[in-house]
């Protein structure tokens, strides 16, 4: 990380010491990476930020904030109303019903975008760059449903030099989750001690809270706390 | 390009013809690649988008849209609201004046995004991809007054195989005009026919109309025409 110092010079010495932003949904995985960055960097230097983009439940962003609040570092939510349009028809025109589930990564509905997470963490990158914050952290992961190709870590690395090049910084992202399953993520949250958050996160595909239980996310999280041994407060 | 066919089987057979996406400011340069995307890609493979960003001069987005009926392409224009609150303080909090400005690259205003090509480019690769517009068209150049890190031929690289991966497609980025002057700019306008249509461009950093010919930007341009020994339509 760059530090400067000038011992034998007028010009004040700079510092630019390490803070991260977290890209933050409100979900259980980004919650997770919100302590894992509280951990690596202190509470201190990190913030998060979410994106209001017209997603279908409007509940993950409340998660968001309560998550931010609980562990005590600023949040900021920033709107993004292109992939509205980008979606195209089915969201924009009224008379389109919306095919497919949108939360839903096993078959792509007419609302698909691809490309999201290279959006996110461009303006999130474009958010941190006049804060001097050098790292990126996100939820993201390879190895459970997630099959996006924007979620790999291959794209993510050719992002990360795309974002130097482009905007003449080191940043760095951070995607600790990448290579776990639900139930490795579960049991880092215990280690980082997260649990406790995971009573405001949001899973439910359905946007029910308490969450219905029965959609493949609610199942999918389910699966992971079970295996991992650990009680998720959101339905206990 | 991905031509493939299947002479044996009942699947009908698909043709990714090769088609452009040409990302549309209304200015001079953006309006000379349409023009050479028109001459490389045929006139009916060949649509324009453009962004509604905030931009200062409401009047760029009338001149992509004259441009691209000249031009007889079609023409979108997305939405993309996230700049204003990126910029920060400066965009969004009506008590602080904006400082520096914004046309003007030699000083950083603090309304200064940094990435904003990328997303740019990131969002028209996303429009392309349903579409099968394997081609993304940019007037960027790292020549003349652009010294953006985000406009370079190194950062349009690494996002096309940012983009490539993120999206598993084949893009291409083409910048024609990446190695360009203003005045081969203009000299390249005149050999793809473009000429005519400046009339409909918009350069001008004070948003005027016919244009102020004092601002930098109109100077700037000025001195391309002038240089190739052609007469700028928008201003004779």
């Amino acid at each position: 990380m760059p530090i400067s110092s000038s011992s034998d010079s007028d010009v004040p010495v700079t510092i630019n010491s390490e803070k991260a932003l977290v890209v933050l949904s409100g979900g259980q995985d980004s919650t997770t990476c919100l302590f894992w960055a509280i951990r690596e960097f202190g509470v201190d230097n990190v913030s998060a930020l979410s994106f209001d983009y017209g997603q279908r439940h409007r509940i993950e962003l409340d998660s968001a904030a309560k998550v931010a609040a609980f562990a005590r570092v600023s949040h900021r939510c920033l709107p993004i109303d292109t992939f509205a349009a980008l979606g195209g028809d089915a969201l924009t025109d009224p008379a389109i019903e919306v095919a497919g589930d949108l939360d839903e990564p096993s078959a792509l509905p007419n609302t698909f975008v691809p490309g999201r997470n290279l959006i996110f963490l461009t303006f999130a990158a474009a958010w941190a760059w006049p804060r001097k914050l050098d790292n990126l952290v996100t939820g993201v992961s390879q190895t459970d449903y997630s099959g996006y190709p924007d979620c790999r870590a291959s794209t993510l690395q050719s992002l990360q030099e795309t974002l130097r090049l482009g905007m003449e910084s080191q940043i760095k992202i951070h995607a600790p989750l990448m290579h776990l399953s639900k139930k490795e993520t579960v049991l880092l949250a215990r280690q980082l001690g997260a649990i406790e958050a995971m009573a405001f996160t949001h899973t439910c595909y359905n946007g029910e809270r308490p969450p219905c239980g029965e959609c493949p996310a609610c199942r999918l999280r389910a699966k992971g706390f079970a295996e991992a041994g650990i009680a998720d407060p959101l339905v206990t």
